[in-house]
């Protein structure tokens, strides 16, 4: 026990210790060399097949494989995937994350955070705002058009700016955005606030064109979730080095592809536990209902995995409403309750309405199994359908089977029968 | 009675009609015609003489008639001063207010916020930032340096942009950063960030040099308190037409000078209820203490009359730890006491963390002599010598004596012994 209890604290160490800045914007194939020669797909959670992805998965495949010119429009897409023509693989076996589907190709710009403190690097692509958008399966010409001004333009510019400016340390934005009411997962207007107000006088030096500056300024500044994708990255960079720490049973990775839930605990690697995903329950944009809802989808869990999300409910009442979680005053249970499964806590990262204690963090797979409490989710909600997109934003928990098996193989692996 | 509560009621709903926008930055006396010939500086709070105002008041007063040409160095202005070479007014007497000592001369430039219900406009300086700054009593020459690139760039270049979008609605921004942490007086950082990210598109439209573009971003975006004086202006501009409502009671303007508590009535137009300032309690940066302190100073509770500041401390409980307002978690009792002396709420400014309970809007003044409990400021605090700036930050008690003699007066001109 003691042994574990060390390496746990470890775990929790490492995660402290993680210094993640965002560094630059890059074409994803410069970064992951597999998606050079090969149509591959990485995919939001653990890996799944074609045939088993849910239909918001399967219209984001069409709309990529078109956007990067694999087919010549959706269903010559869709009759590609099924003969077998693209792989599939997960973001998180790439060193990446992506939003809901979290389509990854050769082709997109992919944000770059460098932990500086272990010096590995996790990648994301960039956000798309809200509507109709790939990452909830919208595949439309407007997506795919929105795509690719993403890869022309404004990917492009952000690097210059990056480099100008030297990178953006993320950990002080986050510590920041937790005392202005965002939980970095459905509600990040504070963090996308303080990203654009320090990136644009770099934008502004490193600009020859002030209509796609504007363009650039407008995009990023009406688009309340532009830092989610650049906290997952975060929480990717913060989380690798966690891995493979010999008697370590912290939770590495949380993930979905809207069938499977699943995670990855320390000291077992890169072997993924799953469980059929769970449902949502929150509250639906007006016209749609718990009938249109897709099962829960994204690796956006890696913000619950370093103490964000759900866990850090307590700093973000405007998100307790958002998502349908009871009383606003009441958020700060959510955060109570993950202690009860967490090693410790963020002492940077930390809650004004509670005192400044830090966040839950580290979560432990034995408080899960022995408490009965899962990780509770903060999530968005897509339609079912390909092609349609966000319908609502609710919670989560994360299924318990994933974790009752992680402990029986964690055991296993300790020599406790 | 009934009489009265009609009259507040309409003084109520003069002030949620309000409909602010800043719409222009133009160099003072442009605005403000009396500026144009006279060597007239307006000041923070009620009325003051040069004999009565406190060090950083002199300091400041100083420092503008050098900024002005009107002295030729800190101590010639000093005796030009003393020999009655200049007038001094309050700002309230001229649609304007400024923050802390509240400098407004010729040619300074000043941020025009409209309230389109009501026609009307308000004036206020560009907040300076922080450190050494005027508002303060600072004013050596970097203080002087900087109000000359405020005057010469920076103003120039925000009033192309606001022309650009058409003016940027207020009420909104502050809504939006009731939910992300600030109560608009001691922590804008949210609104000062949001206020950006909407100006940065405008700004990059209009600006023909990027370095000056790249500088003004950098300048909004380092200055956490920015915003403050955009929410000065907006509540001068709210409670102005709230002015001169027959029977009303409730407060539209609340200053202090450094020397002084100044309050207005509604029914009694421009009458000032005067009070010795008190001393705010608080917390002092490192190197000061209570020992360094100047009373109470500025003219920025203004926003405290319209319901924000130490009104609005439960959407803040940042601010209750900087200000040394007690436990962050109890931050909300501040805002609940202050439901004691207001005739109502703001249903369009509300705090999430209680659950969406509106900020108490529209001080009476028989409440605040009935309860004992007189309005709660988050403020500022000065270094009593002039030139050396902010030593704190704390909370303040209006004085009750200005109460009472408001609703003595009142009383008299309603016809009641």
């Amino acid at each position: 026990m003691q042994q574990i209890e060390l390496a746990n604290k470890k775990a929790l160490d490492t995660m402290l210790a993680g210094d993640p800045v965002l560094v630059d914007v890059v074409p994803a194939y410069t970064v992951i060399p597999a998606l050079t020669d090969r149509k591959l797909i990485l995919h939001a959670g653990p890996p799944v097949a074609w045939d088993n992805m849910c239909g918001p998965m399967q219209g984001a495949v069409a709309g990529i494989a078109v956007f990067e010119g694999w087919a010549s429009d959706l269903n010559d897409a869709v009759q590609r995937a099924a003969a077998g023509e693209f792989e599939f693989e997960p973001n998180h076996h790439f060193d990446a994350v992506g939003p809901m589907t979290g389509m990854t190709t050769r082709n997109q710009p992919v944000m770059v955070v460098e932990n500086r403190a272990f010096e590995n690097r996790a990648y994301c692509t960039i956000n798309e705002g809200l509507g109709k958008v790939m990452r909830f399966g919208g595949n439309d010409a407007s997506v795919l058009q929105r795509l690719s001004w993403l890869k022309d333009e404004m990917g492009p510019l952000l690097s210059l700016a990056l480099k100008e400016c030297g990178g953006i340390g993320i950990k002080n934005i986050i510590a920041r955005g937790l005392t202005m009411g965002d939980e970095m997962h459905q509600r990040n207007v504070a963090c996308s606030s303080l990203l654009l107000r320090e990136l644009a006088p770099a934008l502004a030096k490193v600009s020859d064109n002030n209509a796609s500056l504007a363009a650039a300024l407008a995009f990023m500044g009406s688009n309340d979730q532009f830092f989610l994708n650049v906290g997952m990255a975060t929480g990717k960079a913060i989380m690798d080095p966690v891995k493979n720490i010999p008697h370590s049973c912290i939770v590495t990775a949380m993930c979905r592809n809207g069938t499977d839930f699943g995670i990855r605990i320390s000291a077992l690697g890169d072997q993924w536990f799953t469980a059929p995903v769970e449902m949502p329950e929150g509250l639906y944009f007006p016209g749609f209902t718990e009938a249109d809802a897709n099962p829960d989808m994204g690796d956006s869990t890696i913000v619950e995995t370093i103490g964000l999300g759900g866990f850090a409910m307590g700093a973000s009442p405007a998100v307790a409403g958002f998502v349908g979680a009871g009383a606003p005053s009441d958020a700060g249970n959510f955060t109570q309750d993950m202690r009860e499964i967490t090693f410790g806590e963020n002492p940077e990262w930390t809650i004004p309405a509670m005192d400044y204690q830090g966040v839950p963090t580290g979560i432990d797979i034995r408080r899960v199994v022995e408490s009965g409490l899962t990780p509770t989710i903060n999530t968005g909600i897509a339609h079912k359908e390909p092609g349609i997109g966000q319908v609502g934003a609710g919670v989560v928990r994360a299924p318990m089977q994933c974790f009752v098996d992680a402990l029986k193989a964690f055991a296993a692996s300790e020599g406790v029968q």
